[in-house]
């Protein structure tokens, strides 16, 4: 099992980070030394396409345990810890991840997962499932099913189905109820935390724009609300945007909290979301980010056509001017926090990866009795998660008594 | 149509307080205006079982406006606005309710409702059609259905459902989303004001136990919060006390809570939450309330038979003694909100209510196409409400592009 | 000792009243327990002009364990509880007070006061101390001092005082640190209670204007947006509108959100500071309240004016038409929290009483030493207060290790 | 002129570094274009130990605008941004600062600065005033004055003063009510930003410990809270003590909260606030920061003794291992904010800053007039800030009536 990793000798620095992020995992923790006893994924191939840091490398290290054979690739080359993925192969995994891959170079290490033929595959925008449709549909009828973390990708999943082209059944990680909490507490915290390590700005005083009211721009509003911002949403669906007026904040169209911004922050799952009218109106040292999966809520290249100068004042920051006006995109665009702090912090990737190993598990134990298509998480599933972390935060809760479960059930009263 | 109300005197002041409530109603309001040029409701008669307020009185004629033929009767007779009640039988309405009805009396109104032969139900509770599945069957098959307000009600309902005895379809207006919002933030600032009405108590520097984290329970935990209460809530679902936890409040159960907490509001649907064990735990001066439907969440009986002595220390706080330490019990353990408070805002209703309206209106033009059972709203009644409630706000929102609307479906990109 | 009072028969209500209040007022009994064992005020007659409710009867009760002969009025007439004025007389106190009062009555209750002699004196407005200057200046010389509860107060007293009029010591009380605790905690609830009590309005979705952001202001604004409302400040003071804009409020000239806001709160301390102006700018259905101690902050005169009507829609709600938009006001401009609530939580009171009460010991203590003028409290009788509210409260804290405290003070280090 | 920089070759990166500063600085822009015109500081020297950031040379140049001849060192080496230090040193300013400066090196650059004489001295913990009181006596006579940024600068100085050594006029800029937003505000936000960056952790479920409930301690707490943390806080000031308490955190002794902390921050400006007993209590994996001046307040000698084991885990992160517990320290005990983020972020420089400007403004037109001792800043020096900051900010505010002002000072009504 060849790896093909940027610099071997980082490995123990990786390590050093696997170890530490596994201090706050406590459990996937639990999980992995159940699949150690229980081996419940014994043989099976499991391809992954995730992105490539120490959380990961603790969730690949439990399907191992659990008797797994796991090959890795990365979803997003930038994200990719090359001290991690040289971690992960000095212990024997195998893993396809170099930091900066130009688009050819990560589409040939995609491939090099989708050739060990995975019968379960874990997902972070679909791109391992498409290359296997694309590529070896051969392998889809024996495969036991896949696990998509994105709503990008689960938005593609289901065009694909919905075509009739999806050949083996997902399970929409992402729409777990832990998976939720993640979103707005995970999201919420490390997409401002992005923001803050690359612009050191004041949030109180100034105005943030949250575009887009899901659970993800829900978490960015609290948080920024709780740094003391003030907070302006922009919606297309009304019931999301009644929910943001109803917690508090302001909600404009987009075109009029444009003048108001000191700071933007696209999080829609859309494209275009911050375009050329958006970016005439901006005041003179405004800060835009994206907190969405993919580089295409902000357009990017119609701000650089219109911009009469750019350059890079801080690191991962670009300022554009246009008209006597500096406008500030963080990262390129990039999803803020991954490619301008660590990502999510390693207690939320606990909670999805103790999601995607028990899903993994579930997969295994129905032997590929699902049809295909998008599926939700098991409730079962969602249900031992949350007893697991709270277990690992020290929180113990109450039961029914059996009267009060008959009387839940409108058998009595 | 005879109708049966406390005292027809009171008419003046009722109507004073409808017109105060029409004028926090902007979105039932606007659906009067529009069911009076289009009649949908042409001369169907509507059996409601609400709360006889002043809110619901604005629901009663805008159904009215619409063209259907209204009998109300109330779901709690103590909460039932008896000016109210006259003005709107003043106002040629058919009425059966009297504030503070005994059950017979009270069920006796119910039944007057229930022989006008309703084809539309709308019910607090689902009183209304158990009394028609009881003692009118053959009217059911005619029905076009009925909608529900609670959660208390759904569970009979599907309890109901699960054993074969449901014999016309029912719409849970209470699981709408835009619903979620009003157990959230009505019953939440509510709660709390029923509980400052009666005590006057200083929330900051206090602790406040909340028992059920649902919908509910959220919004009262939120404004308690938001008040300066310390907040520890208490739950046997996994998933929400996960939440809890990760919205920052302690988590707790509830016989560890019951040493702990100032104030304690039961809000799970469920029975016997506080009880002995829990009683005997309490600190001096601990305060009691109920905020869940009905009055069996505290078990009074059991307080009442423990306590040394009882005395009512200041109107609806009843003071239990045991063993020297002084346990104030509110509204007699009846949802606290509208026995102790004036119930929801008319702003809230006015959500609730304009669902109301939508949902029998949609009913009427189904025709009676539903399957018995317990159905979810439509989702596009939802959003109609989500609409005209952000118009009455004066609030605008964005609508896609089509090129975005072909993004967000997976078709391009 | 002749008493005053509306009805003695309403003796037995205001005990029990009174009762409820003393279990919420533990740092208060802790000091008549004391005062009771030794007797600092033995002999001295105390002038109280305060507002006569359940928390003051134990204020009195608490000086004449310390052994003084205490005589009260009511600071506003509007405020008396009677029950509780009848309770206080039939347990032998000397009381002068009568709910509703006109300025006539009421003068000739404060002079009953001021023929009692008093040589220390308690006011909420400077009313008492005002009247002595003005009708028995004979009394001053011997007088130990004044203590002084509100603003308002306070600016009399320097004003008086920088004429060179003042003729005894008068205590800040309203400006210890516990005190602006009160302010903010107390105040900030009692006044949203009474705009709930009163209106029933949904606070989340709506726009509180708060005119004013000194610390009662402050505690308005606080607890406004933890009810979900969104929060617009006005201030003419430029550090407490940047504080305001810091803690994330919007900050608007009032002209400007007068057409904002959903409901207005004046506490300003000043005159005229909603009037002709704003109103014609408001919207139909705004709700307009004060806060501050004295109903000349909104121009309800102009507003009468102005109208094309006005009628009393609710309990203490006067609606003005003004050309079809209107206007509610809420308990005539008068202070919201005592004329619509019940004015301070007992809990609040207890600490401004603590340290009425201890200031009063402090003035016997010191024998008349003080100069004319206004005095803050001292340090250590409002960090007494602190102690003994914490010890109610369950909390314990830290001292400083002798090398920690010699670090402190620079010796070391 | 000559400097004392570590590689000019850094000045063009250093530059970009205080233009950016620059864009957030507008208060202290305003100053400096108002300056040039004035002149107010025409001729004098001006002598600098401050932290020396891309802020702090905007200060300088500000001066210098204004006609200062400013000397500048260091007032922590670990602090100085050389690229900074480079840039000010190639556009003609005279800079004395090394990144990582041992003590003696360090010391032998305030040398550099006492030795060009100063009558104006800006200080950040009072170094430079000390060093010219015990090296240069003779320069004390001329001086105008200086002033203190630091509460641990200013108890050094009044303790100096105490013993009757102090012999020029100190302003304590620290105290200033625009300040105290600064140290809420500002350091609020970046201790937290320091925290996650070195620990990239998910503040949502944990428990962070503040032990210090000044000004800098809410700020911490508050955004703590803000960021979903649960708070606990530790204070010796009974006063302060209950105001964290009103706030709705819970006030636990350091040994209690020791057992329950997953965070830790000391901002008390004491010592050994966090030593052998707390550490003893702590859980595995606890995180322990101070936010306080000096790094005096974790006992990290007392730590690393008893430890078993140490290493650094991530930069910044030293792991002391105590029988089994893992502690986790960060940036070696020193402020965080500085060592482990980026300090203040510009805009609440900018409000710091321009204090400094102003009171050196105001040192100048005074000429020399005030007492040896500390004195406050000016009130109008403060309200001017204030105002500039919200002229920045783009905030209005409204002003008093001639009428209402005479009634705000008790002149009429």
């Amino acid at each position: 099992m060849a790896s093909d990793v940027a610099d071997t000798t980082l490995a123990d620095a990786g390590e050093a980070r696997i170890e530490w992020a596994d201090g706050q995992m406590p459990v996937l923790r639990s999980i992995r030394e159940r699949f150690a006893q229980e081996r419940p994924l014994e043989g099976i191939v499991v391809g992954a396409c995730l992105h490539v840091t120490s959380e990961t490398a603790n969730l690949v290290r439990t399907l191992a345990a659990g008797g797994a054979d796991v090959a890795l690739c990365a979803s997003n080359p930038f994200a990719t810890q090359d001290d991690v993925a040289a971690a992960l192969a000095a212990g024997g995994g195998e893993v396809h991840a170099v930091r900066g891959d130009d688009a050819e170079a990560w589409a040939a290490r995609v491939a090099a997962v989708v050739a060990r033929g995975p019968r379960i595959t874990l997902d972070d925008g679909a791109d391992l499932l498409a290359a296997i449709h694309l590529a070896r549909p051969d392998l889809l009828e024996g495969m036991l099913g896949g696990t998509e973390e994105t709503t990008t990708g689960l938005v593609r999943l289901r065009a694909f189905h919905a075509e009739g082209k999806l050949a083996c059944p997902v399970i929409a990680v992402n729409e777990a109820m832990t998976e939720r909490f993640n979103d707005r507490f995970g999201t919420g915290q490390s997409a401002l935390d992005g923001i803050l390590r690359t612009t050191n700005l004041l949030l109180a005083g100034h105005t943030l724009v949250v575009l887009g009211y899901g659970w993800t721009g829900k978490g960015i509003a609290l948080r920024a609300d709780g740094l003391g911002a003030s907070v302006i949403v922009c919606e297309v669906d009304p019931l999301r945007a009644l929910e943001a007026r109803m917690d508090g904040f302001e909600v404009l169209p987009a075109l009029a909290a444009a003048e108001r911004g000191d700071v933007f922050v696209t999080v829609t799952g859309g494209r275009g979301v911050l375009r050329s009218d958006h970016f005439a109106r901006m005041k003179d040292g405004a800060v835009l980010a994206n907190a969405g999966h993919f580089d295409v809520e902000i357009d990017v290249a119609g701000l650089a056509a219109e911009a009469d100068a750019a350059r890079e004042v801080r690191p991962l920051v670009e300022q554009y001017t246009l008209g006597g006006r500096r406008l500030n995109l963080l990262a390129g665009g990039r999803v803020v926090n991954l490619a301008a702090a660590e990502g999510h912090p390693a207690a939320v990737m606990d909670i999805s990866f103790a999601l995607q190993a028990l899903t993994a598990e579930d997969l295994a134990r129905r032997g590929g009795d699902l049809e295909p298509g998008v599926h939700a998480v098991p409730e079962e599933v969602d249900r031992e998660v949350a007893t697991l972390k709270l277990a690992s935060l020290g929180v113990q809760i109450d039961t029914l008594s059996e009267e009060q479960e008959r009387y839940r059930r409108g058998l009595v009263g």
